[in-house]
């Protein structure tokens, strides 16, 4: 998965019908040092996730998985939850110290 | 998914089958600034796009679940919604003040 | 997909039994102004292309319906399309002055 | 799959029901020299790996695999086994001198 | 698929079951002139590839096509072919001359 932050709302009034109920997210993923890296993305909210917050995305065909199983939908990339903190090895190491 | 612009059609006269009936877009990623980044590519439309609009794109596995469930077609990209606006966290952030 | 140009043969004895009667392509995607762009890659050859021509390449998990559905086999990239022509929208835009 | 190294944990309080077990680590992926190469993800551990150790990350549609078969779950890397040791082929030409 | 070269062996003793029988491969993709490019991969073997050959991978979700269907494995990328020679376009035309 990706560690992302959320950046904005995409709109979308015209879209296929089985994805016209999901909120949109305009997503840049993060680099080690929690610093944009990469190109930004597209994520349907399964979370409930704020702007600025940071997210945790999941890509590909387990993006689909997310939704009900009744029926796959395309979508590629969803917010599966919220990264509340991050433990750097590097840190934890220290403190043992 | 990605955030992308319609470029061009490619016309293909000779290609399999179940994709025949396809219409075939050119595309160009675009960043955060909606500048292009990344290669282009090649996606199926599937919601009437047009030359110069903003679109989302799904590729991977997903991108299959857009057409009929019937039968599952060789298709990675397609274009499942037209991003009408985009609301940048920081610019919500601006308006609050 | 990628659009792309068949720049050769990739030939193999030693290779699984379910994929021993394709013909691979040694492909190398093309950018936006249709120069060389991104790593080369082999793709099965579901159309008969030639040397030198212009290609649609489908990727992944959708690259497996270009054959036979009865049985899934491991080829993650195949020619799907003979390109025969690209519309720029910017060429569109300019002959409509 | 990746080679890539164990340098964090990512804790997630809200996040999906049918992920809500899992240990998320963060991963950085290596590079031949077995240096930082690429960005970082978020994987999931099913081996008990930890800090600081090399392990084999697989990505996308297979990671599910690495569950239970019961119900699909939207993760796309999953730690699938800890590297102890690389045989690289120069070595071992250079034993055989 | 990739064209790459095995550079190494992978050994890990603690892994998931079902991947456990497994020979794990060190993978180094090539570019056009058969040199280093892009980032190297872990790849299970699947057609007894040697030290310093080059082998065609096959990635994601078609990669566990290749293994014993009643059970799919969490395996993202394998060795399906050992690939014996290229013939490049260019070659084939200057021959014809």
């Amino acid at each position: 998965m990706l560690l992302a932050k959320v950046i904005g709302n995409v709109w979308s009034t015209k879209k296929l019908d089985n994805i016209s109920a999901l909120r949109l997210l305009f997503i840049q993923p993060l680099g080690k040092d929690l610093k944009p890296a990469g190109n930004v993305l597209v994520a349907a909210d399964e979370v409930g996730a704020g702007f600025g917050e940071m997210v945790i995305v999941t890509q590909g065909a387990p993006a689909m998985q997310a939704f009900s199983k009744a029926e796959l939908i395309p979508i590629d990339a969803v917010v599966v939850g919220i990264a509340d903190n991050l433990e750097m090895a590097e840190d934890a190491a220290a403190k043992k110290k």
